[in-house]
């Protein structure tokens, strides 16, 4: 079947991947939001569920043992870390917050940012009582590789904190090259990979790396993933419990004694359909796909495309110039047209937006024609010349 | 259909009960670690994630909003609560760890706790930093409402902490007239449900109550409540995001941003059909298929019943007087009979337990051929005279 798959040419993979989905009404252009799992996918998370009805729940999860552990060896080899170094989560912001309460930061010590940051992670940064600082950024919002280096020899931050792909607009932080810099520097690199795994290539030597099953994956909702590099699992300071099983590897105490484990099951069917798929064939369609994107758009009047076109992701945003409502315009979208979308509103990058964006979406399968019907939905009518 | 089914003699109910659900290849002994969801809990969960994948998830989520409430709803009276006093969380470890943040307490006061209780629930305490004194009990572990009257007037605790059904032994709090004890005294009671709801009657009167939806429900595993009454609403200390729409009641607050959905469908559809079947008469049920158990297994040589025989629960404590290897045994009722059971380690009451037990928690299916069953399989070969 991968030989089959190999040899067809590229561009006949993506409607593939759109029929191994359920029908969808009309073009999903929402997988920042949430991606369309496949039949495969939702197949195993419901048999799981089967399963823990018929044989009880805690039988059915040793029985699916092997299938979660090889989900979770291919999830962490994705983030380039080894098996043990990866803990099944609740969600994106479950795993920041374990995050903050075990890794070994003084108090107090400043958390260093860019100012397009994911507005949650700064409300998280803030509750733990962490103060945050700025880093400097080039014209498109990525970090400065250049100031960076000099910040972390003149006055390193407890830890460097990247959304390595944006939630609201398509920009993605060089996050390997900023991995190398931190690393010489002795300070720990975090990134919120969020709306980068299964998008861009998430194996760049970051210290902690975490991420959601539900977007690009188009795993399960309800399962995130936090990934922890080996040489800091004996610094971490994690509660221990009575319960835990001895010989439990450190990153793994961080999973919730219980859980939606039949979403680890799903995610697992993802994230291998990922791999068959390849990542580095999926990361070079996406990058298209966000380039055609902005490109059918470009000229649109009454929107703005906020993005550099070759931003190498595929999310867009759209800045309405003509006064647009966009929650109406959303509303509009799915219901007249069946057409997927989100309103970003400012609360996604605080210290960065003014005003919310359209956000557009694709995965692999986007066709010129979901850009064609996107493109007439948003057109503004025009009065006829006198 | 109700008035058909009420028609019954109510012990025909039972197998109904049963056959709702997926066949299990033998008894399922196991409700208090996970019970047995219905097909239609099933069915209801996957055909959620089926609609997501082709709707998007959050255009999902907002289809199933009417069943989602009418689930809050239905859980909130069950719990004796409002709606809006309400949040659907992870799991109940979650929901006392929300409780541990929000609730306004003085820092390092201390929390009342009886000796059985919840080993995790401990280490939660001790890990956000509150400490622990412990109320007087009667001889079957339960608190004794004359000296927790006293304690309540002469030294009173911060809050005052009930497991009011026990996860390694039958053992039920008198939570209702202790929490009019504490509501006279003013000192808050929060009620660890997880083994309590859908069991017991838990519309009892305390000012804290979560749960989980996998056990005494039937419905997903992945999905817990908490429940916050009405009085403590504005006192909360809840942490807002910029991203909480406008209006959301405070208790909601605490429900993760990110979550399985699926899963809350299915709890909902769980919660009506215990409804549909009475929560006085599964009540009344599991109360007596505890009986039953504990009757059937009282004279077994090698085991000792560790619960008092009318217990109101339907958990029974097994405590091996032959040097029985617990761990082994569990394997081979499920390996050889089919039969799930768990084994309680001492980390579950670690205040009050010295060596492990078999638990026993039947449903209301529980047949006397089931616990025949059970019987023989613990059975210990004796070798024929000489």
């Amino acid at each position: 079947m991968d030989t089959a798959r190999a040899d067809r040419h590229p561009d006949h993979r993506w409607p593939d991947w759109r029929d191994q989905r359920p029908e969808a009404p009309g073009p999903h252009l929402d997988h920042a939001a949430a991606g369309r799992s496949s039949r495969a996918v939702l197949r195993a998370t419901s048999n799981h569920a089967q399963l823990e009805a018929q044989l009880g729940g805690y039988v059915a999860e040793e029985q699916a043992r092997p299938v979660i552990e090889a989900g979770r060896a291919a999830l962490a080899g994705l983030l380039g870390l080894p098996t043990d170094g990866l803990a099944f989560v609740e969600n994106a912001s479950a795993a920041l917050g374990r995050l903050l309460m075990v890794w070994p930061l003084p108090d107090g010590a400043p958390i260093a940012m860019v100012p397009s940051e994911w507005g949650p992670n700064l409300e998280a940064f803030a509750r733990h009582g962490f103060p945050t600082i700025e880093l400097a950024t080039d014209g498109a919002g990525r970090v400065d590789l250049a100031s960076l280096e000099t910040r972390l020899a003149t006055a390193p931050p407890a830890v460097v904190h990247l959304t390595q792909v944006a939630s609201h607009r398509g920009l993605v932080q060089p996050v390997a090259a900023a991995a190398r810099l931190c690393r010489a520097a002795g300070v720990p690199l975090w990134v919120d990979a969020a709306q980068a795994v299964g998008h861009v290539d998430t194996a760049t030597g970051a210290d902690a790396i975490y991420g959601t099953s539900r977007k690009w994956l188009t795993g399960p909702r309800g399962v995130g993933m936090l990934g922890i590099a080996e040489p800091w699992w004996e610094r971490l300071i994690v509660p221990t419990s009575a319960l835990t099983p001895d010989g439990t590897p450190v990153v793994r105490m961080l999973e919730p004694g219980e859980a939606h484990v039949a979403g680890r099951v799903g995610l697992s069917v993802a994230v291998r359909e990922h791999l068959d798929a390849g990542p580095a064939d999926v990361r070079r369609r996406l990058t298209e796909v966000g380039r055609i994107t902005r490109e059918t758009l470009a000229d649109l009047p009454g929107w703005q495309v906020v993005d550099a076109i070759d931003t190498p992701c595929a999310i867009t945003a759209l800045r309405p110039t003509a006064g647009q409502d966009l929650i109406a315009t959303r509303g509009r979208l799915i219901h007249d047209h069946h057409i997927v979308t989100t309103v970003a509103g400012v609360g996604r990058a605080p210290r960065e937006m003014t005003t919310p964006f359209l956000r557009i979406s694709p995965h692999v399968d986007c066709s010129p024609a979901d850009l064609a019907d996107l493109r007439a939905a948003l057109t503004i009518p025009t009065r006829a010349p006198r």
